[in-house]
C-alpha cells in the first residue's frame, strides 16, 4: 500500500480525551476515529489489525472442534423474559422497539439465541457434545464508556458456547477451550495469564479469566510465586493465617478520639498502627422470610480491604452488597461510621480470619469520638464468625500451598465459564438421553474481546515514539521510507521496485512515497508500529547500500542492493 | 468435516412459511434458521457461503483501490438530522435511544457517517480521491420482511463511497466501480446485467443497478435485442412511436356503459380492444407557493400501464406519486374513476407518448356510465402536454436505437450511484482545492447486497433436489458417501483415508460419516448442494473402484482407487 493512496491518519498532537496509553496512540497511529460515546470507526490500518486478532482466534477455535456460525445482533425481547435475564440485565441491555412495537435487545452476549437454537435444532445426545461459537459486533451501553475501544458501546466479541449431557463432557471441552484460549494469546505474542475468576451476572460454577498483564489494568491478579496459581483478586482465597491467637494481655481501655474517623487517623493521631486495628463496615443483611433486611457487621484488620465479593456470597450478606445509611448506622449502634467497633454491637459480626487473629486490637466503642484498645475476641467479642472477607496481599501465602503471592495488574481479554444449567434449565433446553428421557443440556460458555485485545496489546507493547506490534498483529510487515523521493531519480526508482518485488514475495508493505520530510515518514511509521522499516537515501545508495531498522529492537543494519530481497525476507519472516 | 461432528441441519419437508425457493431450500439445506420476522441465524454452511461472497467482494474491492475500514452500527441522530434524512428516512430507520436518551439510528446505510469522517480526516485535494468501504451488518426495518434473507431486517452489504473534487473524476471511479462489480458478479458464477436505474432515496444523477437474472426477480428489466443497453423497467425510455398521427375518422361518440368500469370490461361488454382505448389516472398535481396541489390527469394506452416514477419526475406531478382519492376525484370532474377520460376534463392533461398518436380512440366521458367513442386529440382534447409516462413493453424499440426490447425479472443485488454533492453539501464536506479555496466534494456510493446475493445465486441454480452451487460459492467442495459404513471394515478404512489424504490435497470435503441410510445422505447432499460426490460402496469396491458424480452435470464416473486422489483433484479443481 502506497501512503499516498492510503488513510494513514497519523495524529501529531495526543488527543485531550484519551486517558490511557493505547487509546491515545490508536487515535494518533490512526487505528481508530471517534464518532460518538463509546463509537468508533476502525480505519484501514486498525481494521487490519482487528482482523488479524480474529484470524488467529478463528483458526484456534476451528483446530479445537468449535464451529463458527453468525446469529441476528437483534434478539426477540421473550428470549431474555424466558432466561430472567430481562429483568436481571440493567440499561446495559439496549433495548429497543421495532416498527410494531414489538420489544427487542442488542445483543451484548447471546446465551438465550443460541440456547433457543440448540433447543430447536439438538434433539438426540447422539448429537452431543457441540460447540458452536462467533465473532461478531456487540453492543453494551456501558454507562461511562472509556479507554477508547477497551471499553467501548460497540465492540467485536468471540463467544462460542457449548452443549453436553454431562458435567464431565462440559469439563473436557472447557479444558480444550482454556488450551485454545492459550494457544489465541501466545500466536498473538502477549504476556497473558489464566486466572481463575468469579462468575459474575453470566451464572454457573467454574470460571477462568484470560488477562494481558499491562499496568494500566482494571483488575488485580494475584499469583503465585512457586506455583501456576493465579486468581482474580476478587476471588484469590486469603488463606487463615497459620498461628494461634496470642492470649489476651491488656484490659479493654476506652479512649477518646473526637477527630479519628479512619485508620489513618488513628495511625496520625494515636500513634495506631493499622494492621493493630481493624475496620468494622456495616452492609444490609439477607432479608429474612419477611422480606426485612437486618444489617450486619464486616470486621477487617485495619490495613487490609473488604473484598466484597466473598462478603455477599455468604449467606447472612445481602447480595449485591450493600453499605448501610449512616441513618441506619447511627439508628443501630448509636454511633457514626467513623466510630464503629465489634464490641457491644447489637447484630451478626462477620470477621475476616486476619482479624480473627488479632489480640489486644484497637476499633471503635461506637460511639462517636470514642475507640477501644485492648480489644480481645471471646473476652470482649463474644458472637462472631470468621469467615475470608478480604482483598489477598502482595506476600500472602498462596491458596495452592505453595510460596507467596505477587500482585500484578491485568487486563480481561478473554472469559470462560462453565454455565451448567443455567439457561438451559429456565429455557427448558432438554435432549433425548440414551435412556430415553428427556435430559436438561449442560453448558458452557467462553468468550474473547476481539477488539479489546488490541487495545490490550498496545498498553502491552509501546514505547515513547508508539507502538511496538507483536509480529502477528502489525497492520504492514514492513515500511518503505525512501528520502527526499522528489529530489532524486535512482531513489524513486529504487523504492518502486524494492515495493513491487517484496509485494511480490508476499510481504506486505506500506510504502511512503509521500513528499515528506524524512523525519515526518520516520516519525508516522513509528508510530504506526511497522516492525520493520526500510530507509533509502543517496548516501547510502553510493555504496549500493539500503538501511534497515527493527522496530521493537532498534537494531539497524546497513543492506547490499545486489541481494537485498533475500536479506529484508530473511529479517522480516524470522 | 465430518457430518457427525457439524450441524448440518437440513430438513426433509419444506417449511411452510417459506414463498421462494431461495428461502425453501436455504432452511432445508441448514444454511439459515429464522429468529424472528426479518432476523436470521447463519448455519455453519450458510456462513461459508456467506464468507465466500465477502472474500470476492472484498478482493475485487482491494483491487480496484478502494480501502476497507469499519463503522459503527449505531450512528448518531444529529447526522442524519444535518443531512435530512432523519425527517425523510421512514420507520425503516430504526431509531433508538441510549440509556441517557440521546437518539441513534441502527445504520441502514453511511453516507452521513462516512461524510463526516472524510470532512475531519480530509482537508486538501492532495488527498483526493478516496473511495472507502466496509463490509458490515446493516438494519432496516422493513414493514414485510419476506423470502428469508432476500428481504432481511439485519443484513450484510459491501457499502463504498467515494470522494472527488470533480464530475469527472468521480465519473473514473465510478467506471472502475462498475468493472469491479461485473468483476464480483463474474467470479460468482452468477447470469447477471448491469441496468441503467434510478437514484431513489439515496438521490444523485447517474445510478446502474447490477441484477441477477431468475424468474421470481422483483424488478423487471428491459433489454435491447440488439445491444447491451439494458435498464430496471422503472427507468427505461419508452421511445415515441416512429409514425404520424392519423386523422381524424369518426365523430365523437357518446355510448351508455352501465357496467364497464375497466379497459377489460370495455373489452368483454363493448368489443373496444384495448390498445384502441386509454387509461384516465387523476393524480395530485405538485403543491403551488400556497401548499395547495390540484389534480393532474395521466393519459396512458389501454394495453399500457402507468409508469409512476416517469410520472412524478414531471413537474406538473406532486412527487412521490399519490392518486386523487374517489371523492376529490367525483368534485373535479362529477364522474367515478370507472368512467374518466381527457374530453372537457377541467385539469393539466398528461398524455404518454403512444397514446397521444392514437385516433378515434375510445375513453370515460367523465359521467358515471358512459363513454366516447372516436376521441381524437387537439379536436376534441385540446390542452395537454406528451410525455414518456408509461412501462415499456417487450418488443417495443430500445431507446439505444438498434433492436426491440426484451423483459426479463431481476434481484437486485447491487447498487452503485453518482452522488454529487448531495450529503456533502448539507453536511458541508470541503477541501481545500488546489485554487486555495474550500470546494464542496463530489461523492459516488456503492453498494452491493452480500446476504441477499446468497439468496439470488440458489434462485438461478437449483433443480428438484436441491441447491446447485456456483464453486466459487458451494460450503463444501466435496462430499464423501460411504455406503453402510457401519457394515463394512474396508469401506470406513478407505473413506477415513480419502478424507485425510483430500484434506491434505487443499480440498474442502464433507465427510458423511453419519449412520443413514445412503438414500438419505445422497439426498442430503444433493439438497446442501456439493458441487462433487465420492460414493464408496462395496460392489465397486470389489473391482477397487469408487463412483464419483458430478451435482451439475449429473455426470457420473468410476475412479480407480489407485489413483485416485489425483484424479478427484482433476475433476474438483478444473
Amino acid at each position: 500500500m502506497r501512503t499516498s493512496q492510503y488513510i494513514l491518519a497519523t495524529l501529531k498532537e495526543t488527543p485531550s480525551d484519551a486517558e490511557i496509553i493505547s487509546h491515545q496512540l490508536m487515535l494518533r497511529a490512526g487505528m481508530i476515529r471517534k464518532l460518538a460515546s463509546g463509537l468508533y470507526t476502525w480505519l484501514p490500518s486498525g481494521l487490519k489489525v482487528l482482523r488479524k486478532v480474529e484470524n488467529i482466534v478463528r483458526e484456534e477455535m476451528n483446530k479445537a472442534g468449535a464451529i463458527e456460525m453468525l446469529m441476528p445482533i437483534i434478539q426477540p425481547a421473550d428470549l431474555w423474559q424466558e432466561s430472567g435475564r430481562w429483568e436481571q440485565f440493567g440499561p446495559e441491555l439496549l433495548r429497543i422497539n421495532d416498527r410494531h412495537n414489538r420489544p427487542f435487545a442488542l445483543g451484548p452476549t447471546h446465551e438465550e439465541v443460541i440456547t433457543e437454537f440448540v433447543r430447536k435444532e439438538i434433539s438426540s445426545y447422539k448429537q452431543l457434545p457441540v460447540n458452536l461459537y462467533q465473532i461478531q459486533t456487540k453492543v453494551r451501553d456501558e454507562v461511562r464508556p472509556r479507554f477508547g475501544v477497551m471499553r467501548a458501546r460497540e465492540f467485536t466479541m468471540k463467544d462460542a458456547y457449548s452443549f453436553h449431557l454431562s458435567e464431565e463432557c462440559l469439563n473436557e471441552t472447557y479444558k480444550k477451550m482454556h488450551q485454545a484460549y492459550c494457544n489465541v494469546f501466545e500466536r498473538l505474542g502477549l504476556d497473558y495469564r489464566p486466572v481463575i475468576a468469579d462468575t459474575g451476572s453470566i451464572g454457573g460454577s467454574v470460571s477462568h479469566e484470560f488477562h494481558v498483564l499491562a499496568e494500566s489494568g482494571e483488575d488485580a491478579i494475584a499469583f503465585s510465586s512457586e506455583s501456576d496459581y493465579a486468581a482474580n483478586i476478587e476471588k484469590a482465597e486469603a488463606v487463615a493465617p497459620n498461628i494461634e491467637r496470642p492470649a489476651p494481655a491488656k484490659e479493654l481501655n476506652r479512649f477518646d478520639t473526637p477527630n479519628a474517623k479512619t485508620i489513618e487517623d488513628l495511625k496520625q493521631q494515636h500513634g495506631v498502627k493499622p494492621h493493630r486495628g481493624v475496620k468494622t463496615l456495616i452492609a444490609y443483611g439477607a432479608p429474612n422470610e419477611n422480606e426485612e433486611r437486618g444489617l450486619v457487621a464486616l470486621v477487617v484488620r485495619g490495613d487490609h480491604e473488604l473484598n466484597e465479593l466473598k462478603a455477599e456470597k455468604l449467606t447472612l450478606v445481602d447480595s449485591p452488597l450493600e453499605f448501610a445509611t449512616e441513618e441506619d448506622i447511627v439508628k443501630a449502634t448509636g454511633a457514626k461510621p467513623g466510630s464503629l467497633g465489634p464490641v457491644g454491637l447489637n447484630m451478626p459480626i462477620i470477621v475476616d480470619r486476619s482479624a480473627a487473629v488479632m489480640a489486644d486490637f484497637v476499633a471503635g466503642a461506637n460511639e462517636d469520638g470514642v475507640h477501644y484498645s485492648g480489644i480481645n475476641f471471646d473476652r470482649d467479642v463474644t458472637d462472631y464468625t470468621v469467615e475470608d472477607i478480604r482483598n489477598v496481599v502482595e506476600g500472602d501465602p498462596s491458596p495452592c500451598g505453595k510460596g507467596v503471592l505477587n500482585i500484578k495488574r491485568g487486563i480481561e481479554v478473554g472469559h470462560i465459564f462453565q454455565l451448567g444449567t443455567k439457561y438451559s434449565e429456565a429455557m427448558k433446553a432438554g435432549v433425548l438421553a440414551e435412556s430415553g428421557k428427556n435430559q436438561i443440556m449442560t453448558m458452557g460458555c467462553y468468550g474473547i474481546g476481539v477488539s479489546r485485545i488490541v487495545a490490550a496489546a498496545i498498553e502491552q507493547n509501546h514505547d515513547q515514539y508508539g507502538i511496538k506490534w507483536p509480529t502477528a498483529l502489525a497492520p504492514f510487515e514492513l515500511a518503505i521510507v525512501p528520502m527526499n523521493m522528489h529530489k532524486s531519480h535512482r531513489i524513486p526508482e529504487i523504492a518502486d521496485k524494492l515495493y513491487a518485488d517484496l509485494q511480490a514475495a508476499g510481504i506486505d508493505v506500506l510504502f511512503d512515497d509521500r513528499k515528506e520530510r524524512p523525519g515526518v515518514m520516520f516519525n508516522d511509521m513509528e508510530l504506526v508500529g511497522v516492525p520493520h522499516t526500510l530507509v533509502i537515501g543517496e548516501r547510502n545508495l553510493d555504496n549500493n547500500q539500503i538501511e534497515y531498522k527493527n522496530r521493537i529492537t532498534g537494531e539497524k543494519e546497513l543492506i547490499d542492493l545486489d541481494n537485498a530481497i533475500e536479506a529484508i525476507i530473511n529479517l522480516v519472516k524470522s
